[in-house]
């Protein structure tokens, strides 16, 4: 992978599915791409497929099959993407610019070969510097690549257009990775939930990985990684209105930034969650080890894990876990086949509720302190998860928002929340979205 | 182009809009491919986008750009077959075989640098051949292919699908290339319009080039020349009936079939043209050379040219040609701007009725005949276009009913019209569908 620090004036500008949902969403994607330009800098734009674009072909999909071959679920799903590219250059040209799109595969996007998560392994960049080098914007294919191998069309897995992204503002040495989507950035908590949540000015690399991993929904994960392991300066703001959004970067310029670090960046949630217990395990070496590997086998992710004290002669132990609601059917069927305790039961109606912030390290009071608060709040805490940065309580779905909002209130992470140190009151705290 | 004429158990199938339009047909024909296969054929088909999918396209491109760029239009309109291709991959998946979806770039379909109306100059067929050792069943998105100088997505025009399914049956040497559509063959006369029409066995090349051209809509004109210079032997049939279609193939392979070959084959007939007049053009030199130039280059095709004797002192003809009516601004602004005439007329009430028949070379006597008929019908000839085995007469264009049954009567052409040599009255004589 080819890093040309010295191009300093190229932007990779990405922008998700509300904001080339219709002609009018697309024009003022060209707009804005065509002002960069305009401004002097080389652009690079990734685009989404429109709206609910995605989910018309996985339906179309399923009409057809129950369980669709993956390699032909990407040859399906990467059109929704080229569409979107195709649109926003004929619009770009007709503003005067000159724009070429490009597939994943001509944008030099090469992934391995699993289907429909394909992983970035290089990104050869000749034709996109070759093709700015003639003084043309370039639209790039969002979430798909083509495999090293078999040089068939894959794609990243939802979402994955943030590490399209990402990895091409790497590869070209961009100044920033701009992610255009329908909110301002990233804020204190979900604003659905929290009516004075605060936008963000900043946040660290390690603050929104924990954030993505725990419900803030702005950036997929992975991109995040990526942005980490490269050093992107990732920029998350609006498609629909003007000025800053949040800034993604390291966390020595966040400190140089925010002189007093705050405790608490943000409160985070997830009600898409659901909870697998099993019954009567025996503890034995090795027990754990063949169920965590059959899950990661059928490709179930893991958050929460806990397992209480072996009781009885047998030794036996209960143990829980926590996993995306979709993957439950995958996962109750995969433990119940292990055979390994007597019983398994499974818990649709499980939320999560975390706190991130860098400040943490420094402040080991604030686990007591969210006890505190949901405590006083009678919410119970089924299993908690922590992290140096992170603290997340697994707690029933419907306390979800009563919790998001007492954790807010008791850090005081509102706008309206003035800092003592900081009487005027001015917005130059990070904090995030939900 | 590697012509291998040793894979005598290939076929290509190729399978329209209508063949692949909604869920079910797309199991129809996946059950059509398997079938093939377990006949012990090795299959490559080739799929067109479903149903109304360019249109849509089409539309969405117009809705961001009245003048959409034409390599982005490619872009955009190759989607739709590669949408087509993925779903009927999974279809056969279900049906326990094994198949893979290829674009027009994956199939080694290259082509010039025209976008939009593509032709194909080569087919490197190395990973189709490769793909069927490993057994597979290869599927191709029609339509398309990939530039040789720029690697860009091409298109190859409407209907370009089967000259794609031509193409690779030319360099494959298929034993045959399966033209799968809504209608059961190539017919007398359009069904619609003359209910005794017939279905006809057999039809040469040469047939089918002046029926395509002169309003049949079965097969794409480019795809019958290719056939024809490259011998392979079209079926066109039914997606949705079994029984033979029409083989179209070599007049001697008609001739060996036909001993007594009939003068007239089929009557065809267009009511998609218009007239443009140039009044008082100039009788000088060079003058139609312009005018013919100038919309070429305009990418307008003329059909039928007629020019009247030059009158008066100042020698000044009229001049009439026939336009596809969709070319009708254009061809009318661009010979208004060459300002070689008195003034411009332009007719969109005019239409076209042609027979066609290889027999009629030696039978001089049609021609006069085909103006008998229409006399007695009360039916003004206003333009007659000729070849050896064409007469094309354009009409008015609320005749051209009348015009196609009285000649589909006159010259004997129907289902209940029983040849005097075979008194059995069985299907063995060529006729077309209009």
């Amino acid at each position: 992978m080819s890093t040309d620090a010295g191009n300093s004036d190229i932007v990779v500008m990405k922008f998700g599915g509300t904001s080339v949902a219709g002609p009018e969403q697309i024009k003022r994607a060209a707009g804005r791409i065509v002002a960069a330009r305009e401004a002097g800098r080389r652009v690079i734009a990734v685009l989404s497929a429109r709206g609910k674009t995605t989910d018309d072909l996985v339906a179309q999909a399923l009409e057809i099959s129950e369980r669709p071959d993956s390699r032909e679920m990407d040859m399906l799903l990467s059109t929704g993407e080229r569409i979107s590219c195709a649109l926003c250059a004929m619009a770009i040209h007709d503003m005067g610019h000159k724009a070429i799109s490009l597939t994943g595969s001509q944008a030099g996007i090469v992934t391995d070969s699993s289907h429909t998560r394909a992983k970035i392994i290089d990104v050869r960049a000749d034709r996109i510097e070759q093709t700015l080098g003639e003084d043309r914007i370039v639209l790039v294919a969002g979430f798909q690549g083509v495999s090293t191998e078999s040089r068939d069309v894959t794609t990243l897995g939802r979402g994955g257009s943030d590490t399209t992204a990402v990895a091409l503002a790497a590869a070209l040495g961009a100044t920033v990775c701009e992610i255009y989507t329908d909110v301002a950035g990233v804020f204190s908590a979900d604003p659905r939930i929290v009516p004075n949540a605060r936008k963000l000015p900043m946040v660290s690399y390690e603050e929104m990985l924990e954030m993505s991993a725990s419900g803030a929904k702005v950036l997929q994960l992975r991109s995040v990684e990526y942005a980490r392991n490269h050093g992107v300066r990732v920029h998350c703001r609006s498609s629909f209105e003007d000025g800053p959004g949040t800034l993604v970067v390291s966390e020595q310029e966040t400190e140089q930034e925010n002189m007093e670090q705050p405790f608490v960046t943000a409160v985070t949630h997830s009600d898409g969650e659901a909870r697998v217990t099993l019954n009567g395990v025996r503890d034995e070496p090795g027990v754990a080890g063949r169920i965590f590997t059959a899950l990661a086998d059928a490709g179930v992710n893991v958050d929460v894990i806990i397992q209480n004290e072996p009781l009885g002669d047998e030794k036996l132990a209960d143990l829980s876990f926590t996993v995306d609601r979709s993957d439950l059917a995958t996962a109750a069927e995969t433990v119940s086949g292990l055979d390994v305790s007597r019983g398994v039961r499974t818990d649709e109606r499980i939320g999560k509720v975390s706190i991130v912030g860098a400040g943490m390290r420094s402040h080991p009071g604030v686990a007591a302190r969210v006890f505190e608060v949901l405590g006083a709040e009678g919410i119970n805490i089924e299993m908690i998860s922590t992290s140096p940065i992170k603290i997340s309580c697994v707690i029933s779905a419907d306390r979800v928002p009563d919790a998001v909002k007492a954790l807010h209130q008791a850090f005081e992470l509102g706008a309206d929340a003035v800092r003592p140190e900081d009487p005027t009151g001015a917005d130059h705290r990070p904090t995030v979205r939900g």
